[in-house]
């Protein structure tokens, strides 16, 4: 950390910072300059609560130098993470992945279908929530682990793995034996007690970005699952909240180098999400992968707008047939393959 | 609801739109302009999901009309709501309220301490967390229910009451005898699940609005809580994020107004987590109050720098006394007093 | 226009919006259901302020049914608009385009490799900056008209064309004889003496995106060079100003998918800007192109760690070569060629 | 400034950062930490391009650690600027001030009631636009000079000041006569070539915050004015763009006590424009005054709903009576007077 006194600053308010600083277990560089004294932090200052010296007498800025994670990091692990599923599938690696399914499940007949849509289509995951927390109190709520016990049922049918989001602590055993991927949604990004709890589990988690979240926040919320041995971490950028209101939100395709450069971890783009609307959905989907995206996950239904829930961003079967086929093109011109 | 109709819909269009209102339980209004088409949806649209309609075939625009909120809405009760505690303290009324503690209770002589000085600069609430979800795997995570225990027994030693934040449903049973007030705090404003719980129990709730919810979201989260049939609810501005860096969140100031416009909910101004520092705490409570809030609630603690948490933001109890100094004299400037 | 009144509006009020309407030269069609009365405005709506009627007694909102811009709307010109320059080159088409050069003219040898470099990359126009309005008061501020001279003579020799930002309406006729294309930059987006004038050249125009501009925001500007007679318009997206601070700005690519729908106006991306940072640029270029941008304007220059100007966000030649391989892949998969 | 270097960054990274930094006239201090080498830039640093270290090979962080503003901070005038007018009106001190009037000179009759009005409720300075540069194409676009004419006469009439808006260099001349106080608005708060030139007249700048813009860049922008030997310039908050619809453009409130601590320059709200409704403007006017501002800018108008622009947020002059009597009393809370 480096603290950087105003101009003006005294002596006494020099050594005030000084001693917080040995306080807080950090060494002390001091530079005096011929305008400003700068006070130079080593040691472990990952948590140290920089806030509190942005406010003490005679300060100007403090400014974190080391990351405020570290597995997250990809200095941990430069040669990147790829999560590896148990039929072989992989994440992160030269393979690209698609991820789609309906919003909610509804029916058998629904998901089976849906199902055999997904995986004619190239389709690796079946995707598809059994808890739905709306918006709106009057609104559909979802299967519960009934709804659970279908997916599985159709994604075995069809060779795919199953990602479907958990909301709470305890719904994590009871989901354990239908899902190959613990999604956690974008509310739930920085609930850092179920990060905890998903840190001691041995499945792959997905962990959908805040709708207003940094990605340093975003990393440092995966940090969470990390830190509990749980190394198989899969981001997710899902659009943030801007002005803009010609979508629902702005997917920050950025995000995606960024999140390269940054981390180890693979991040898949969701463009159902990132949108709100299903005509921009093949055009964003395409800009992920094009960005560098380890894959896209998107809302399918095979009666798309009867769907029970977020009808508006979800594809048509045939709708997502033509975009993986744009998607494979755009993979190779980047050196992967779907 | 208004669905607007492109100029170039066809009649087969149109005809898709309207059957697809009347399915979902609205009547309609057909006006065929010069230019567009106009359809007019009347009848219980505030369940209906108007995305869905934005992406129909020669569709431009939906609008709803009405308001997605209703036990929120200033309408319900437009002399507005004054939410009344059992030692004759209200909120939304003529008088304003102070609520002030430390972010997290730490030890007996900590939170007795404060206790005695916010009673002495005219508060009357106590506030304190028993329960700290941090946002670094690395820091204090808060007493728990011996905290509350701890807070309930200084807030009877001074006459204060005593609001503390909920964080998940099974907390709710446990935390009821130690608190007059629960607050959810900002990351929870969307937990449906946690409002809901809240809307069976007979204890006020203090609503804090999410770091990137818009206040139409807000009141409808507040729904949530009183469709259970809890009517007391107090919402709370605590800051938005926002491009400006200069402050930890921009402070919606206007929030304020326009709830008061909108509903008939009281509001408080939280510029502790509103700015992040200590010194723009008071120029924001100013603010507040003179906005029209109905009280303010802010952190202080005996030892503000030595705080275990937001020692950034946190007052020190001259600085409190000072303040309400200020506050009584724009409280009268409004037709309120402190 | 639809004009929604609270519930408890009263006759008087209800009357008092009608007039208002109908003095603003609009029909009005009274819709009075069971809970709020609705008035449909229908005519010349697009120049009315709406604001005036959303603060009046009793009305609880205002939306605009028809577009505020005309002439830029996909209705207009539903097969959209390519602009021809005078070399056969097209923008809107099937074929996408580069543009590429530096920030900033800086001298006869640097502008004549960055010409001969973005030729051979497969490039179609030579940007470059002669007024430089620098952010900071101590920094390089252009070559003026001589710097045109140069860059005209360096694009001749490679056959390209010639694109730079005019500032004020002054520049416009000195830049004439040197530019193909005028840009128009983010801060002169809403620069609406400039853009009018604009309209009255035969010129095409390069109109990027302001920083905090919707999108929206952006085609009403492109109606006032449209309605000037210069249908010519090119529109550029480049970045947006968020919360998130790891890129300079979030370059929103789905304004690209939202602006093909809504106008008939090409869209090019500039990922330069959009990310300030060269490590970000390649792939936010093949993100626009494959989102269904019509071309990507970038910074590049033979020095790039050196350039006067924009240096942090300006490729090296070798990287512009790369990328061009990349970018016509990715055209290929989505139908276009570069 | 300070350069963080990558835990894995080579020797031969950190000297070119070293050459790099050395080259742009920076002395450079070498920290070579157990985990990074930091590298701290002294001397010379406010017009050093800080993005261009950011892409170097080997480079984490870089910091600004001096203000990029010199003339503006706080340092340079530690007692505040208290700029003065020719009839004894002072911006800055213990008074405060309102300026109030139209958004645009209409006729004699309009300005010279709201002269009579703003004067009878107790302000200072009359406010008028006479070039008025509309979003939409089809609207009234200001009387020009003569409309300054007629705002001057009915200034003088009632012993007033003159503020209007200067949008081009051109009009600086022209104005002279007219006007005590030029106005800069948000789209030209980084015209870098008119607030050089407002820095060569003698005669006090209000610089409006851009609807985009850091409290950082506003003060930026000051500094181009008081390099030209300009020193009586006011700063103006006036809404920031935000996620946010309630309101036009989210005010920040916060941005008063903040320019308070990092400058020595006066600041007034803009309460009109912050919120852009006729209901939201008394509570946010006096938001500003309790926070800490020197003073009000608001607009009125005798016929405030016929108003030919901005009529929506147009106080009648009877509100502005009230108005005035309630921030009297905040302004005494504050310790200071209107």
């Amino acid at each position: 950390m480096i603290v950087a006194m105003l101009e003006k600053a005294t002596e006494e308010e020099i050594d005030a910072v000084i001693d917080a600083m040995v306080e807080a277990g950090v060494g002390v560089h001091r530079t005096t300059g011929q305008m400003q004294t700068i006070l130079a932090g080593v040691g472990p200052t990952a948590s140290v609560d920089l806030a509190k010296f942005e406010v003490m007498p005679g300060v100007m800025h403090v400014h974190r130098i080391s990351s405020p994670y570290k597995l997250a990091g990809r200095n941990w692990r430069p040669e990147g993470t790829v999560v590896k599923f148990r039929n072989g599938v992989t994440v992160g690696g030269k393979q690209m992945v698609m991820m789609a399914g309906p919003c909610s499940i509804e029916d058998r007949e629904q998901i089976f279908e849906t199902a055999r849509r997904v995986k004619g289509a190239g389709g690796s995951f079946l995707r598809g929530g059994a808890f739905k927390p709306r918006s709106s109190p009057y609104a559909f709520q979802g299967l519960g682990i009934p709804g659970l016990e279908l997916m599985r049922e159709a994604a075995e049918a069809h060779g795919l793995l199953v990602v479907s989001e958990v909301m709470e602590i305890s719904q994590i055993e009871p989901m354990l034996p239908f899902v190959d991927l613990f999604q956690v949604g974008a509310r739930n990004m920085q609930n850092f007690n179920l990060l905890r709890e998903l840190g001691l589990i041995r499945k792959p988690v997905l962990l959908k970005r805040g709708i207003a979240a940094t990605i340093e926040e975003m990393l440092l919320a995966s940090e969470y699952i990390l830190t509990g041995g749980n190394y198989d971490v899969i981001l997710c950028e899902r659009g943030i909240r801007t002005y803009e209101t010609a979508t629902r939100n702005t997917m920050d395709i950025s995000a995606i180098p960024v999140v390269k450069k940054l981390s180890h971890l693979p991040i898949v783009g969701d463009p159902s999400h990132g949108t709100g609307r299903r005509d921009m959905v093949a055009a964003m989907a395409r800009a992920s992968v094009a960005a560098g995206a380890d894959g896209v996950i998107v809302e399918v239904h095979p009666n798309a707008d009867k769907a029970a829930s977020d009808a508006a961003q979800t594809l048509y079967p045939d709708q997502l047939d033509q975009l993986m086929g744009e998607l494979r093109l755009i993979a190779n011109a980047v050196g992967r393959s779907f």
